[in-house]
């Protein structure tokens, strides 16, 4: 295992202290937990919006807590989900009295410990709505998939319109609208290591890749010879358009996000074949993200979204300026 | 060679077709060559500022082309330097009569094209002026270092002062004023793979790590079992203040950078390493930059860049929002 860390076990604090040391005028915590990782601009009177989920996919979740995004974030150890305690916690913390809207990716324990979160803050009469991300359609039925790097789109869309100081009936409808319209497909060419583990818990052979790999390394669709970018995006995007299609003429945005280890470089060339096989379909591109935005720390591989353009509304959403400590969009 | 690319002869080609087709507002290319990258956004009587350098280094050197930073940017093949036609074309398109800079890093074949390029500018009228960014402290004596990550400095502060409307002296006196107050200090924990090569030109075994590594692959000062991120933190600035001494009470600028395929996890580690050691010695940190600012693809590493801070000039230069396709600063 190469990593520059000190102490495996220590890997999600050290982490948290290098964040909090690296930027003391946008971030804190509450509750004296480093994991319960709140803005330090609180803005009256606006809905409060809350993620949380693993560490190991930086800038996901907490990099995205930030003007005009995220109020907070409930941290995990690497690849695990944060307690109800936590969630509560920054709840406490970030509530305006506007209510509080829950944004995670769909995994088990997550819904289980915000489900939790939301019970405990009922008790405090302190409101709360849920939206969850499920935006990768290798991983199974919709009501199964995983939230992957799609969840950016919710977090933009609900982020705005929160900034607008919209209701939270009106921030939540914001996240399900970008969640309806977003779909997500990744592939991977390595495994990552758990810092804890200390070994990757599988394989992949020189020249082999898994097509629909999940971000804490579950099994894909298919493994077998590393394809072009070209054939890549081709397939990813018949893959996308299949599941959620979209008509000649429309907008899209698209956001191609690397996984941890592939080079800006090679996402480029990804991202520049996606716009060809796109402009080939006649659909439109209304903006385009390339980048790290969901990781598994050094995993190489990327994955391809796309978040088809509602309407205007959608669009001001996605062309707000935000700007976090990971994150900053003019 | 695990890269998702298409045929390795087109990767910087196809790379920077992608980066154009994802920006078509931000950036342009000059005299029908897609390596004569420039912005689209010319400010009339600016000085213009123009870098250049192979490719692989991502978001370095094209990346920081943008409002309020550089103006143009002469692409090289992997780790080649550009032509000098490139780089003249490029000061044809973006000079506004005001002069060009050009700071770019101190590697060979980069200075002769450069110095080739000023005389077809003079030819042409058009003024010209040079620094050359040499940080990197384990690479050798202060005029033969090579330039890597510390070169964010240089260009932040020239680019604060041209978008102020400063002269090309003052805006090479910006560059040089940030040159002389920055150091850095790189390490690598594997070796990247130039894509027409298809496998690393060197080896470092399983726990091992290389101390002073170039961006390229230069041999450093040391190779041995990797350090903890507090070790090799603390064996970093001991090198940097060594050679630039920053006395109790100063303040200084940091720079954590990932040299591609380490995790954001780990660059924080690191970084709040950085901060415990600066705090223990007494030396105060205005501003931290953690993330990719200058890569090796996907070689897994970091550097530590310092850069003191001269004056409240300096420390405005650094705040000044700047905003590119790959780096947004609010």
């Amino acid at each position: 295992m190469k990593k520059i860390m000190n102490a495996a076990e220590n890997y999600t604090d050290d982490m948290l202290k290098g964040i909090y040391s690296a930027h003391p005028k946008a971030v804190k915590y509450a509750a004296d937990d480093l994991r319960c990782f709140c803005t330090a601009n609180k803005k009256e009177g606006k809905v409060a919006i809350i993620t949380g989920g693993g560490t190991g996919h930086l800038p996901l979740f907490l990099g995205y807590v930030g003007e005009n995004l995220l109020d907070g974030c409930a941290v995990g150890s690497v690849f695990q989900s944060p307690s109800a305690e936590q969630i509560f916690n920054i709840c406490q913390e970030v509530n305006t009295g506007a209510g509080v809207l829950f944004i995670y990716g769909n995994y088990t324990g997550d819904i289980m410990n915000f489900d939790m979160a939301a019970e405990m803050c009922d008790m405090e009469d302190i409101p709360t709505a849920t939206s969850i991300g499920a935006d990768d359609v290798n991983s199974g039925a919709p009501e199964v998939r995983r939230g992957v790097a799609g969840i950016f789109f919710m977090y933009k869309c609900a982020g705005a319109k929160a900034a607008q100081m919209g209701t939270l009936d009106e921030v939540k409808a914001a996240a399900e609208k970008a969640k309806e319209n977003t779909r997500t497909v990744g592939f991977a060419l390595t495994p990552c290591i758990i810092p804890e583990v200390g070994k990757p818990n599988f394989t992949l052979e020189e020249n082999e890749m898994a097509m629909g790999m999940g971000i804490h390394g579950e099994p894909g669709i298919w493994n077998g010879p590393i394809k072009t970018a070209k054939e890549l995006a081709e397939e990813s995007l018949d893959t996308l358009l299949k599941d959620m299609p979209v008509a000649e003429g429309e907008e899209v945005a698209v956001l191609v996000n690397g996984l941890g280890a592939t080079s800006i470089e090679e996402l480029y060339i990804l991202s520049g074949n996606v716009s060809e096989y796109l402009a080939k379909k006649g659909v439109k591109i209304y903006r385009t993200f390339v980048g790290e935005y969901a990781t598994s720390m050094e995993m190489a591989g990327a994955s391809i979204s796309i978040c088809k353009m509602a309407d205007d509304e959608m669009k001001a959403w996605l062309d707000m300026p935000v700007a976090t400590p990971f994150y900053t969009q003019k």
